[in-house]
């Protein structure tokens, strides 16, 4: 048995810091928000450290940017193990989302190409476009174009806030690549990202080895009642909207709260008019997220939520209307590969859990053209899209370690 | 018997859609603020229309308004029996609120001296100013400031919205009159409203006779949890602020319609944050009006949302903070004025009921110094503080004869 290779913990943690720095404003906020000069510089960044590994350099037309190591610049049709995760971010962020995945990539492909081993099949290091979605609708916008869910002119024409397309940000920083998007095609994918939970955290579980993504439902419900003075109206005769409304939030709440862990439900947003103190709400307007572990609990899911805002209308006289925004299918992620991830925690003696992702993330995308999984490290109270977003230097380290060693078996390089 | 004396409708009616269109701006909205160009006009309209009634008018440092039949000039320390409202308004808003009670007042005396009798003591039509306190803090100022209250130059120096005093802007309409405050003295004041609620529309019932105005509490509530990712965040793990939120909306609710119709509650008022439809809220504001018919019935409102919350405290880990907005006591009217109202219906064949104000009138103020009651007429579906505010030309008439009726008694006039 040949030792054991592992990445430079004080390499990896250093670059972590240093590329959380890159982008940072004056007032100290991280904001690398896909198409603005932070993401180009986070970019560039990234490139340059590839170049110094010695990875070969290729950016797609919707600039997403790849690295690969053991294949010449001309075998762009070979097969490859692709790692992925984004460096872009939301607006005032954390270091970890998408940026860790990454950096934690080249740190594993740092290890394995300084081992001398040859991998079987080249390894490729992704970073996809607007994985973040701030600016650009959708999000997981370069991963979902090289899987060929989305075109490459409907991606590039979509307009930011400045009401320019994201095609001319590109060109503006420099990421409009030559290469066609989905040239690169990855035999297998594999993601490693912070939770953006606290589930890892709060069980004090080192490692998640992620089975897919939850369905996700979204709607905008609007309650009309009836607006009138809150001193002068009795009870009895009031179509408040906002008690009908805190009625959609209880049961919603409940409602998840029944399922075990296999559904969540959020109002996130509630504005209530006229939203005066004496005044009884005429009119609210609030959203659901439901999310849940496959396509039969989400259904039944919004179903509840429908049999329940029906009993409202019935009972309190208001008029309630739904709008659908958001409606994904669940993803399932590679059972073999889950397994490798789930073998590989245990061989690095780290504890590890099967779990499903409430979060949106690349992988999902790249699901859909290969076979796919996700390892989570626990992100401390679950914070996230956040400058208190937090991953322990030791938990940082322990996934990269993973994210090697499933690397090292895809690509056909023995490392124990 | 004498023939029976009663206000002439036609008249009434033309000057209430009259007066109605006075300050209506070109968009065609009626917004007689206090203080504001269309209050002037609203005053000139209303003086000279007192001056061809053959009152005395007296204008006070606050700008109240004066009518007064049956004194002399010099006779201003005579108590007057007082009949009084306000016609300043809120933003777009409907004609009636204010400006009926006084129209209906100038309707009364108009007939009672068209009669050709002559008052044992005074009348005197009050235009109070600045009754809805749109843009000078706090409402119902020159009735309270007319009962001592309030003091003239702290009500003077209210500053509105355009950073200039109340005391500048009756200056500048010509309102700053030279009479000291609390020189004309009611022996018992009567004032006739609409409802602004919906009890007399919704009971068919003609005449309100209010016994007394509500005691008000006004609170607002932080509630703070934790903002988190909707997908990722199990939901015994969370800290929802909307939820927090939502249960005392459905408390409230409950707390008063377990009264039977002795307090109202209402959340009018609720803010998220960060408001998302994909966050768990950390942080909710919402305010909490809570009415009663006296002190006790209000402190015990105030003592179960109070013990509510500690419980969801207890209970749920959010933090809530209460701030206590408004604290008003309940006014309890003259019962021997109630009675005549309610007598006064009767002979008139007119249904009535005894109930309390929800809102508040310049009578709670005068019942400061003076016995003091109101009279209400229906608003239609109870609708007030807005365009769509309407009562019937039927229901105007016969609360103008029932204000005439009890302005008769009180004065000493025979009527029937």
């Amino acid at each position: 048995m040949s030792k054991r290779i592992s990445i430079d913990p004080r390499d990896l943690l250093d670059r972590i810091r240093a590329f959380g720095d890159v982008g940072r404003t004056a007032d100290g906020r991280l904001s690398r928000v896909a198409g603005t000069e932070a993401d180009r510089a986070g970019r560039d960044t990234l490139v340059a450290w590839m170049r110094d590994h010695g990875l070969v350099i290729d950016i797609d037309a919707i600039g997403n940017v790849f690295g690969t190591w053991g294949r010449g610049c001309n075998d762009l049709d070979m097969p490859v193990v692709m790692i992925g995760s984004h460096v872009d971010t939301v607006a005032d962020a954390g270091i970890y989302d998408g940026a860790y995945g990454v950096l934690a990539g080249l740190a594993a492909m740092r290890a394995l190409i300084a081992s001398g081993a040859r991998p079987r099949r080249p390894v490729t290091l992704a970073a996809f476009t607007n994985e973040e979605g701030v600016a650009y609708i959708p999000d997981m916008m370069g991963s979902l174009v090289h899987a060929g869910g989305l075109g490459l002119a409907e991606a590039l024409g979509s307009r930011g806030p400045d009401g320019r397309t994201l095609g001319e940000a590109l060109e503006r920083i420099g990421y409009a690549g030559s290469l066609a998007p989905s040239t690169i095609q990855p035999e297998c994918y594999i993601e490693l990202h912070v939770e953006q939970g606290p589930v890892l955290d709060s069980e004090g579980t080192a490692i998640g080895v992620v089975e897919g993504v939850q369905a996700i439902s979204w709607q905008r419900l609007t309650i009309e009642g009836e607006a009138n003075h809150a001193g002068t109206t009795p009870m009895h005769l009031r179509r408040d909207a906002a008690l009908a409304a805190a009625r959609i939030v209880t049961f919603v709440h409940d409602l998840a709260s029944a399922s075990n862990g296999s559904t969540v439900g959020t109002v996130g947003s509630l504005a209530l008019e006229p939203g005066v103190v004496n005044a009884i709400p005429g009119r609210a307007v609030l959203t659901v997220d439901l999310r849940a572990v496959d396509a039969a609990r989400l259904s039944s899911a919004e179903e509840s939520v429908a049999a329940f805002v029906e009993t409202l209308r019935r009972e309190t006289g208001v008029r309630i209307d739904g709008e659908r925004l958001v409606r994904l299918d669940a993803v399932a992620f590679d059972p073999a590969i889950c397994a490798r991830v789930e073998a590989a925690a245990q061989r690095r003696g780290l504890s590890s859990r099967r779990m499903t992702s409430g979060a949106g993330h690349d992988a999902q995308m790249i699901a859909r053209i290969a076979p796919a999984a996700m390892i989570f490290v626990p992100s401390t109270a679950g914070i996230s899209h956040s400058p208190r977003e937090h991953t322990p230097d030791d938990s940082l380290v322990a996934g990269a370690n993973v994210l090697l060693d499933v690397v090292a078996e895809l690509a056909g390089i023995g490392t124990g």
